[in-house]
């Protein structure tokens, strides 16, 4: 059997509450073959598990069988094992709790399967083979409702003691700053997510101050909502996101003085949808924060692989482990 | 020769503005022999690396030649390269730009020389011979006048695409907090520092407020005196450095999201010597801001080395490395 990277082949699966996607992807970050489909969580774990294993059987299939793959990467969410292949608790998945997946698809397919946190593998993923590739040392971010991430250094992912490390949107940025999901204040997740950015939005309605989103309902209030408004003129809307930005600033000034990263890769809907008035305030808030040597050689880039950035970083970590 | 690293010595460097320090250490981490003298930087950079070298030829002395001595360690101050062991600026030492320690020390005593910076290094010493020994994962954090820091993850010194990474003292935890010495706002040393301690306690004084400290010079102000005040039960000096241990906490709880370490090793003339009022603020501050995953086998200990940490990670640095 050849071993070069190129010739290697994995399953992967990207696991969402919503979601779940399965592809068979190369070495070369190529994918090869994909199927989307409903999570369906209110089913429960085990038919849950089921239903992916059946269509990981069709992916085996289509990669030409067992013998062609060099196992199963998973990316899932949550707080997790990555080194035992274990979800602690999945948040949106009630009665994800302590499920073994390693095991159970090592067990149905007798192929070896890592699993890594979602976030963490879209790190991989952009480091292999989009935004972050040719760099030892990169941060990964993804803003859409929450802010996750992961972190590269010496080309290996952080995982720290129990492979919780890099929760980039739990940065505290602002001591006094607004509530977090997490219970925490002034989270970095707090002021620059699409949550905060909605939030932001429906305390400025609810202020009654002139602004093109007066009238639309609170539930309609969205980051993109608010992205069309700013684009459209409306100076509270583009305050708005300009502030979300310069929060994003802070923490990538956190993320270069504690990193020294070469590249910040921004991902995620919001951040890629949010354009200059926030990708400027970005730029400008890290080069006024951020350690002078830090800022050396780094770039803030956008993230190249979208929503596959999790698939490719789970074909990486089955492809990398293979050819160690 | 044997290989072992408890058979193996190094001198060690400890190069500061006002001291330095040539130790002879060993694998086991004891030293063995050492010498600290002034460092006289006015006389610039040449006759300073002369007098270094004359003291360190008294340690190959007292290590009984350059054949029982596996390298030289140096614990520099500043930015710096650690791969070509070149100062790029040290803090309070000018004229020290662009020296080439590493260079120099090799060409002079014909010992592979390896430089590092002196709060990565105290890390890498904490790791291997202090507090954190026997944890992959470590964070290091001295709080003295300023304060710096380093990370081990699995065993290896984070370094960065630079040498730049472990920044700690410049993380941003209060947007619009106070400015610091390194022209941003709210660092975490601009707000638990030393430094940070004595500018609370100006404020303090100048505001007229009652307190013990009312009637010292503004230079008599030191986190020493604030500390004494504080635990001879003058209630403002409490509060002072109640904050400086919560913004410490913010500190760590952002440490403990982002690395998930097993140990965060508090150490520096401050930290050590601030009590309970500032201990019991780290740890409830940090309880209340960090994730929990991050804190399941979390603890925050005493550094074990004193002022000989940065000497012996510098040990440590040669040992590890010949080793290899």
């Amino acid at each position: 059997m050849m071993r070069t990277p190129a010739t290697l082949r994995a399953v992967a699966l990207d696991l969402g509450a919503t979601r779940f996607r399965v592809a068979v992807g190369n070495g070369e970050g190529e994918i090869e073959w994909r199927v989307s489909t409903l999570t369906e969580v209110e089913r429960g774990v085990e038919r849950v598990l089921e239903g992916i294993s059946t269509v990981i059987e069709q992916a085996v299939g289509a990669a030409g069988g067992i013998g062609r793959l060099a196992g199963i990467g998973v990316a899932a969410p949550g707080p997790l094992d990555p080194w035992k292949g274990v979800i602690y608790t999945a948040p949106n998945m009630p009665g994800w709790d302590e499920v073994h997946l390693k095991e159970y698809f090592e067990e149905r397919f007798g192929l070896p399967t890592l699993v890594g946190n979602d976030a963490n593998l879209a790190a991989v993923g952009e480091h292999r083979y989009g935004a972050g590739r040719g760099f030892a040392n990169i941060v990964y971010v993804t803003v859409s409702t929450g802010i996750g991430g992961g972190v590269i250094t010496d080309d290996r992912l952080l995982l720290g003691a129990n492979g919780f490390a890099g929760e980039i949107g739990h940065i505290t940025i602002d001591v006094s700053g607004p509530v977090c999901g997490c219970g925490n204040r002034g989270c970095l997740e707090a002021l620059a997510s699409g949550t905060a950015i909605a939030r932001a939005a429906r305390e400025l309605v609810a202020s009654g101050a002139r602004t093109a989103l007066a009238g639309i309902p609170p539930n309609g209030l969205t980051a993109k909502v608010v992205t069309e408004a700013a684009y459209a003129g409306d100076e509270p809307s583009r305050t708005i996101l300009r502030k979300a930005g310069e929060a994003m600033g802070v923490g990538a000034a956190n993320l270069a003085n504690l990193f020294n990263p070469s590249r910040i890769v921004l991902g995620g809907g919001v951040a890629i949808n949010a354009g200059p008035i926030f990708w400027d305030a970005v730029l400008e808030t890290l080069r006024l924060r951020a350690l002078r040597p830090a800022l050396r050689d780094l770039e803030v880039v956008r993230a190249g692989l979208g929503d596959d950035a999790g698939l490719l970083g789970a074909v990486a970590l089955v492809v990398q482990a293979r050819a160690d």
